[in-house]
């Protein structure tokens, strides 16, 4: 490709070392899609004619079934997908085949594959997040009025509703949605006609192109448009968020799935067992999907490693920008999958989700909240309460297994309307306000979700 | 503050291990500006009388006062900003101020703490990113013809203009100011009102409060709204960006301001000497902002790995939000108040920078286009120019110091027109559509860059 | 300190922004100690003369005593630590001061003084770890023959004893040991007598220098030892390490004092409470500790990028090595702290451990082994007891609960005898080889410990 | 494999997503070679017959010798390596290929085989390391008197001699084989015989497989060694170090090929041309491993991640470990490799060195140093030769190139000895103790650094 001014071959290894073309062979679709917009487009404005632009659309159309036909012979020593390609055209339709990267070089040509690529991957990635936003809200929906203990620290804190735990977990990913929604906005700008770095000289029409592609906009400036990778790392840090949501969801179900907690089970089908132990029933999915995080984390801080101190323009350092772009597509893809597919089939077992509500003095805020409408003040009641609290520890009690003369030591302000205040029915529905746990908000902020998911 | 259910002190070393108030006295403001509107809006609804909300308001302006007179102790033993100022507040108002913290607590006070201190960040980084940004454009004013080697791989390229250059810069800024404003939507949504995990018994009116604070929306679910830590994650990515691209600015600078590039001066008041060696004039500036780059990406791996696997709700984890988020704020701000003021100063060494342009084969594509023009393939042509570009290498000379007779012995279609090819202002200017390098098109870039930048 | 070769003042800003007295002062105990050595060697080979080294000294050891007694005021327009200590011992002892720079510069000075002090916090760490290992040897010894849930996947597996647990987290802590062992050999090499750059004019003995400082080595050659800030992150990923393992340790104690589990009780001198809800007691210290991993993956993460790409020799970005290797020292010696206190104080719940290894089926593995015994082939076995789960699942028995007639039913060679080997102690006391979790091999192993921790 | 307990079978994409044969078939050799000493350890403690034993080996080997001739076709419904050879050994040899399972699970299998794989890749990185490190010193050995300048701030510091240069790159490097031996002591310990997480009923000889499989010691702790990752992440942290210092070496590489410095030619045979721009011969080798930095940083992250929070013993995140860790290994294999054989070719090119160290002042501290010694007080001299700096910069000319007038208006001490001084031989010469830059120390230090790499 560029006999006239060396010396001597490459290495053998150097060629392996520095060839993309077992990974980025990926985008063979949205090269070809590329290449017919840019022949298109030469056609418009002159450089080619009519018959070498139609010459070359039915040459790039075949090279595209052979690929997907798996006829394709990817060669190594022809770098990347791009020569791979364009070679593979010449020896169909000749000479013609070369005029097709008039006016462009790999550098605007990679950075133009790589967005339509990541726009393509970002909309099925914000399919997914419907499907798995819809199957938590469809799971929400029959559990408003299931009540759980609600943890802060891990310790027992207030009832909730599952219903409201659920959409807890629907909010993390709207916002994932949102920011995906954002990025694409960034990817979907057109660096072709960028050419190596300064533009070409060719007469292009870098709007017709864009249009034929579906870019929003196209890059302001050449050097920046063969250098910016700003997109694959906003979106592998869009991705990192994703995946710390689910490894927070993951961890949840894995602690639910315990002997000790017993409030879920997850069908037989996610799960796997143990060659060794007879009894086990193992939640993979959310622990690996937990594990599967520090991968997502791994790739961002590579790309930004790898971005860090760069002059302009283009550089072979970028080269490193796809694999770890590809794996965060991934993992991203295969744990929303997963999840999409396990989280609507969840199994809450109800009487130990309410029992373990009832114990761990979930309702001592409203024991506080109750002395305090008979006058006490607070910092005085919730004295009062922990007093309360102490004395069940010691006897292994929960609150409203005390009795009226246990709690009134603490308190004669205490009478027997007491036990009403200390029932779960009642603190749940008492948080009744935009966001609280009580079911009618509950249900209210199910029918709003669906609106917007409905409008992202 | 939890005496009744504990049957010991805290131990001094875990008091003090455990406490913020080191780090969040920081945003003392936000925390009194929330809790005027919290008590604004309590006495809107009844549950303080308009008396009790104007003590507290008095009491919290006089904190506030005392504070920012450095008159303020901030005590270890009371934990927090919010514990500090709220013990102080009763020590001022009595009883009244211990109802302020009716219908919420430290979590959700907390997390809108802290968007409110981020949403203020943001605005003021806003402002140094625009600053920037037109530092950048009235320079590269001066020299939208100023012509410079563009270099890809570091080895010199194609002749771009100085002012092209520079407008690269000022692409990757806009799409940081833009990252921005799309977290900040995120950042200026209310928590409050979530109170502890599950909302609260008392008859809020949140929008009001979100209102009063000029916030857009209240977060739609209690769990989440006191968990979620999104909006510091999304800031430090965008706050990556912006450092890995100011990163890239300093390589370019102290490439540009070695002895062996010698294209730009920095005035010396940006620079430091050494206490050896009297010649020495380093670019400090530039090489403490790339290092500083490492810094802000550590603080988002921080909090990424701070929130990977947490269960709901909040966790005392989250404490350590801050001090990663602060440092990530602080560095950006320093970062861009330095490159505001440096960025226009900068003084261009045009004569030095256009020899550079010349030496290097920066005109060889242009040479192959010519062939081409003449009706060679362009395989062939740049097959012809490699082998003159070798001989230009083994002579030490460039294309354009070549002979006539030199050039033809490698293709007879070259003839004497050529040394005009070969110019840098022809080069140049052919470069002249949207995104190009003509000075026409830097020109008009710049026009429109001015339009963008208002309109963000 | 440069004014010869500038023509403008530095700008305020700039001064601040490029200064590190701020945070570098932190080391001025070994810079004197590093300055007196260097006298003491440069008096030695007649660079100065005695009086002049001993005005040297005795001006220093005044330095210190003033800055240890709050007198000393550091100046930022005086840059660092070195140039404050400097103009001071000028401002004492007069011109000789000035001599006392000879011969090095600072940037093998603060590698110096870099090195030293991170000499002393990693024989300070490797004590907390000594005092953390012997707090868990010491509450592993009374609790060899506590029996608790082994678990993989978070679900119960076998039964094993508590002691056993405990020495897990030993394992990772001498591990810990051992790194910051390694890395302090790579620390404790001297770099002063590098001078700038390329070495001193001047007749230094550097072997004197360090002997005097307890260096094992100096450096071999200056350009390395100069910009080499290896030690500072082989030091940040031990420190990770450590912070992992912590993590690890702390995610345990957040589960075992859950009320799900109730395994283990924390004092409440470790634990704070709510200021809303009267009956918590949170884990505070493992739940910050847990936290704050992420912060020293991430000052690990800032070094690695720091260094990235860096041209020797010295470089302005090396000054960003400090704080994030501060961060992580200071991070790691609380969290040892915290943890060599509350260990040894934990209160495990034995009767509650007992009571869930009984439950989970956590003898099924033993079950399986019985039936090997009785001539069935493993892969049979697993199926038939995977079956008696099963049954107990539907039941809620454990199979100790199932009758023999229930158990029968899915293989006929099960007899009476079956109920023995569904106990808590055959199925421990079976594993009884080195590692394992028998009480016998566990008292072994806590006596080997302590040796082993002896020798470190 | 676990029917018993499951009531419906795994999903297609569950079992897809959680097997992980498609990337540990890696280690096939290793799992073999557990597999051959585990079943050796068991027939000498009477488990297996001599038989048996005899059968498995042969079945091993067989399958073996399959998947190296590529016979072997690897199912994804068998999970992983090790259940994939167990079940072609149980095709092979009958019933007794079940029986090689006995005493050990699949946790402290994969864990054993993992260590033996790393165990391996790090003796070929040791030994690519020396590859290395010798080739540096044979370069450096031609070059002990060659001189260039010497930077700081990438600004002209001191004249060095460029083999002092490539010494400051040997140190880097012998570090780094230093941190692969100590991390090679941790990774070679057997974590075989702790079964599934307790240790097992069967009597094992743990010491005897342990030697039969070269392992310098047993795990000590059952529950540590299958949930133990230490290694992983230790060896990718020494892996970012050796990324680290090879991006630096880059760094400069990328610096001296360009047409500003043209310190370096790299041959032909490791560099690439350009499609598009005929004179173009790009340093892709260091650039590209100057992007690979960022891959094995964010591979250390990965794993650092995925180990945080995780509760004992196994969970499946771990299944996350293996891909991050290939990736570090191949990619600073394949980045050793490509150094190795690059830089003995590297062709400095001295007189332009020697010409740029003539310039850019690099003498000026000889100045000073020369004033000192005629009683100018160094901060005077100091001023004085910055001044001169000045007034060269303004006239375009270094120190040596003033005349003796224009000297003497800064200080009436220069007479005519001056140039002597300012020559870039004398500088350097006087450097001469261990670690300067004279050639006679630069020689002694290639004969210590010759024996230094044998005795690693």
């Amino acid at each position: 490709m560029w006999g006239g001014r060396f010396s001597e071959a490459t290495d053998a290894f150097v060629a392996e070392f520095t060839a993309s073309v077992q990974f980025d062979q990926r985008f063979y679709k949205q090269d070809i899609a590329g290449s017919i917009a840019h022949a298109t487009m030469l056609a418009s404005v002159g450089v080619l004619t009519n018959q070498e632009r139609d010459d070359i659309i039915a040459g790039l159309t075949a090279i595209k079934a052979d690929i997907e036909a798996g006829r394709f012979e990817w060669r190594i020593d022809l770098e990347d997908v791009h020569m791979n390609i364009e070679a593979r055209l010449t020896d169909r339709i000749g000479i013609t085949g070369k005029k097709l990267h008039t006016g462009r070089s790999r550098n605007d040509q990679v950075a133009t594959d790589i967005r339509l690529y990541l726009r393509d991957e970002i909309d099925e990635l914000l399919g997914l997040l419907k499907k798995l936003q819809s199957g938590i809200l469809s799971l929400a929906a029959k559990h408003t009025d299931t009540i759980m203990p609600g943890f802060t620290h891990l310790q027992t804190a207030q009832p909730v509703t599952f219903g409201h735990h659920l959409l807890a977990w629907f909010e993390m990913l709207v916002r994932d949605s949102e920011r995906l929604i954002d990025c694409r906005k960034r990817v979907n700008r057109m660096p072709l006609g960028s050419a190596a770095l300064a533009g070409t000289t060719y007469p292009i029409n870098r709007a017709y192109t864009a249009e034929l592609l579906g870019f929003e906009a196209v890059s302001e400036n050449s050097l920046d448009a063969v250098s910016d990778r700003d997109f694959a790392i906003e979106f592998s840090s869009a991705a990192s968020l994703i995946m710390m949501h689910l490894s927070r969801m993951s961890e949840e179900l894995i602690l639910w799935t315990s002997a000790q907690f017993k409030f879920v089970q997850i069908p037989d089908r996610f799960c796997t067992g143990s060659s060794i132990m007879p009894q086990k029933k193992n939640p993979d999915v959310p622990e690996l999907v937990r594990g599967k995080s520090g991968r997502v984390f791994g790739d961002l801080m590579s790309l930004l490693t790898l971005m860090k101190g760069q002059p302009l323009a283009y550089n072979k350092d970028n080269q490193e920008d796809k694999e770890p772009l590809f794996d965060a597509v991934d993992t991203v893809r295969g744990c929303l999958l997963a999840f999409a597919d396990m989280i609507p089939a969840l199994q809450p077992n109800i009487p130990v989700m309410r029992e373990a509500a009832l114990r761990g003095f979930s309702t001592a805020t409203d024991l506080a909240d109750y002395l305090v409408k008979k006058g006490i003040a607070f910092r005085d009641a919730h004295e009062i309460v922990g007093k309360a609290v102490a004395l069940g520890v010691r006897e292994d009690k929960d609150l409203s297994e005390l009795t009226l003369q246990q709690l009134q030591q603490f308190s004669d302000k205490i009478t027997d309307d007491v036990f009403a205040v200390l029932t779960l029915e009642g603190s749940v529905s008492a948080r009744d306000h935009i966001g609280g746990t009580a079911p009618a908000q509950v249900k209210a902020a199910i029918e709003r979700a669906h609106q917007r998911i409905e409008q992202l």
